[in-house]
């Protein structure tokens, strides 16, 4: 069970909140409209038993009789990031799964997607029905963009401002626990994208409670998450539990987590080791598998060694490197950090190195960049031709199927599939889908919606792309980001997606492309022919 | 030779700054009155090669016909840190230490000097006719606080911000060169403090040549130095070529790194790692042996273990922990950082463990800290029970003369002296010095002498001492801080000096102290009769 926030025992709740700084805490039972007072215990964690609270109430903290706060460890928002918190039943949700196995990490075969945007009801309920489509692909693995609240129902994930709380729009705890229980009863697995790096902008209400901020750190988000300056032990408490929650009480199989790069923490103990510790504790309690990966912006194989070796004991972690390297080889324009990577040559790196920088200059980053990987295997890298990133960060958010030619899209696919590190698709490439994806918002703050446009046009100065970004905050551009299923009737469509059916059973089948080892690679290029032989 | 600032070759000198902003650069000879151009080459790195600067020639770089600046690798600044840097030629500092050899580490016995306040003088010159005192004593490692050229004549030296200039007042680098060769004539390896974690306040150019800050990460001292952001490089091999100055231009056997906790580097490759491994190839290039020692206060062993296991491959470390325990022990009220520390318990564990935090809450730290040592032998630790940040970070900077009766000043020396790590002794302590070691500077810029003196006051806050904190600007704090001599003449002190002389001797000749086996070492404590008995 949690150690935050409310949970239920045996008839009554018990409320927890850690909030080091108020001298007077209570709990505000809306509709009921009781305040019941919390006994401070020891570093400022306040408590209280008490059956006046059932599940589905919603609740208020109020801090020195002053201010009225949703609770940061919010199990559901149902009115949004503003309201009330409402009291879920962890123990009520409903599990058919008794009979799955986490598959070993190296048969994962990822499909990322995101809820809003995959199906045209944009629920976990709605996924369900499109889970045979995925089984008959061939995928193993779904990866669930992040479903922490947000504020409004548009929005890629990470702006979450709850990070306990399962998106209200999406379906809530209830809709993920329906969304798992599909997905395991047909043999995938499920991957979920949390944010560990940053708190979003609206509805963010942490700095009322506790040092959940450090100003000794400055993130592209501000001051950066208190990992370990005073008063870090709670912030630390507080995403172990909420890592811990996902794989006990929702029963995930594996967290993607994002942009660990962001966080800055000196402690003897890096945040993300004690993660890798106590979810190893979980996994012998529990019997079950679960795997931690990241997305790491530093080239450093620190986060993926084993603890005993120094690491952080992380079990794999994103390549992004592969994708740019294969993309200018596609011939993408080498702008941005794209000018980091020469084509074949790069591309024949990762396909050896994993890593394309291994300590040399990159002209992008202004520095030297990056480590050579010594000992680890190829199931500790995810490569992909395309992501929500790698898409959504383009001005015009095209998809491959945009950009490239049939034959080229293939190309691609099959780069992937036949590399010695487990690939990741994009949902709709498969479909090779025309719909662009956009970055989209609902911020209901206007100066904030307005920040938010300005910096979107800002980022794309160093792609010097012709026209204007579309509004993040139009339904139009969330709309216009959706899977059209209907392309799966189109005969080209469908032969897109026999291909990718078929390089991913081709995958499962050849021995030579089924064990990852890195070092059976032998790469040759030829760059005047622009080829390149694996073999 | 140095590949930074002016270096003089057959003849002719070699010019080199970095400054990747400027649109021009010319050296200014400053008698002569010539400007001569510097060519700009990659990454902004500029360069000349002349024969119309000598060596004890002064000079300025004037940048984009603008800011005249002295040189960022100045190796002398004569006329202060506002003044024009002067030519040295390093190759011609004399060298009679050819017969030295740097000892193991583990027979180091380290006495902490500052060159202002040893003598009456403040000379290196002045420090050699001590040295016979010092080997009488049983030392084997001077250890100079920081040398670099600071603002006016009187600093602990952490001001410094001419790294590579050897302060003028206390004699230059060739003052220096005469003190190394008299410490190795005598058997004494010399340690040096160097300061890479922040540049001192005044006198500070840096941010008018390059990137050599960050606002990514805030610091005591402000924004911290650029070790992994945009433009780091150039920074990084700043740094590097200031420790490989002092070991193979000046002979210094080991460099000891101020607070490098406060060094801020998330690189796939730390700086101090590839400090690390740069001397370990000076080391083959000179065939001596070079150490490296950090003051670090994370209690991570990640910084001492070896590059192959993950670590930074740091000799040693000093181990503040131990100090406090000990003081604790010896009746010091636990008030400030002491607040951490009960007494014999903790000293036993300082004794067996290295670190009194080895992951356990710290209430004056508000949060959990440190890690358990476990491979790292105890001549990794550097102990002590003085040092100049422990006696002059109190507010009248008491030495222990000043606070201890005679018998318990007798049993902290034993307490440091039979550990089984590398003892340290601060100057003066071998005589019951009655003399304060107070905090003292002598900045120029009035603005920054009075917020010296209030932030002085503000950190006092925290120890409720009565009474003001002396003037850290006046010359008499200086003058009350420095070594008498003459008390070597009374009797009582006399007695002190061959107990001190006594117990080193012990040390070397005992082999139960002299191997430092952290491991072999039992401790039981009698917390009744407030005894510690190791065996």
């Amino acid at each position: 069970m949690r150690e935050i926030g409310i949970n239920f025992g045996n008839k009554t709740a018990l409320v927890q909140l850690w909030a080091p700084q108020a001298k007077k805490v209570e709990l505000l039972v809306t509709d009921a409209g009781h305040r019941l007072a919390l006994k401070k215990g020891h570093l400022g964690h306040w408590s209280l038993q008490t059956d006046e609270i059932k599940p589905g109430d919603k609740y208020q903290f109020v801090l020195d009789d002053d201010k009225k706060l949703p609770d940061p460890a919010s199990l559901a928002q149902p009115d949004g990031v503003h309201g009330p918190s409402q009291a879920v039943d962890l123990n009520a949700l409903t599990w058919t799964d008794k009979q799955w196995t986490n598959p070993p990490l190296a048969d994962y075969i990822f499909y990322e997607l995101h809820t809003g945007t995959f199906t045209p009801e944009g629920t976990f309920d709605a996924i369900i029905p499109k889970l045979d489509h995925l089984v008959a692909l061939g995928i193993t693995a779904i990866e669930i963009m992040p479903v922490a609240q947000f504020a409004g129902g548009r929005n890629w994930g990470y702006d979450g401002v709850f990070p306990f709380a399962v998106q209200n729009t999406y379906g809530g705890a209830d809709g993920l626990n329906r969304l798992v229980n599909a997905c395991h009863e047909k043999g995938l697995a499920v991957v979920l994208d949390v944010v560990y790096n940053h708190i979003g902008p609206e509805g963010n209400y942490f700095a009322n409670f506790a040092p959940y901020f450090t100003s000794k750190y400055q993130t592209p988000w501000g001051d950066a998450i208190n990992f370990d300056d005073a008063g870090c032990d709670g912030v630390r408490e507080y995403f172990i539990e909420n890592a811990l929650m996902w794989f006990r009480d929702f029963h995930i199989d594996a967290l993607r987590m994002d942009a660990v790069h962001a966080i800055k923490d000196l402690s003897a103990k890096h945040i993300l080791q004690e993660i890798t510790e106590r979810v190893d504790i979980l996994q012998q309690q529990t019997g079950r598998n679960y795997y931690l990966i990241v997305e790491c912006d530093l080239n450093d194989t620190r986060y993926i060694n084993p603890l005993k070796h120094g690491g952080y004991g992380i079990n794999a972690q994103w390549t992004d490197e592969f994708h740019h390297a294969l993309r200018v080889s596609a011939g993408q324009q080498q702008n941005g950090y794209y000018s980091d990577f020469n084509g074949l040559a790069d591309l024949a790196k990762a396909y050896m190195d994993g890593y394309v920088y291994t300590g040399q200059y990159s002209a992008h980053r202004e520095k030297k960049f990056g480590s050579q990987i010594v000992n680890n295997p190829g199931q500790q890298f995810v490569v992909f031709s395309q992501n929500h990133d790698q898409v959504g960060n383009r001005m015009l958010g095209e998809r491959s199927n945009q950009l490239y030619s049939l034959q080229m899209q293939k190309l691609l696919a099959a780069a992937v599939m036949v590399s010695p590190y487990l690939p990741m698709l994009f949902m709709g490439e498969e479909m090779g889908e025309t719909n662009p994806f956009l970055y989209f918002t609902s911020h209901q703050d206007p100066e904030l919606a307005e920040a938010v446009r300005k910096g979107r046009k800002a980022e794309f100065k160093a792609f010097h792309a012709e026209g204007e970004a579309p509004d993040p905050q139009s339904v139009n551009t969330f709309q216009n980001s959706k899977i059209q299923w209907q392309l799966l009737q189109n005969p080209e469509r469908q032969t897109m997606f026999e291909y990718y059916k078929a390089l991913i059973a081709l995958r499962k089948q050849l021995p030579a492309l089924k064990t990852l080892n890195r070092k059976n690679v032998k790469v040759e290029v030829d760059t005047n022919k622009q080829t390149l032989t694996l073999y």
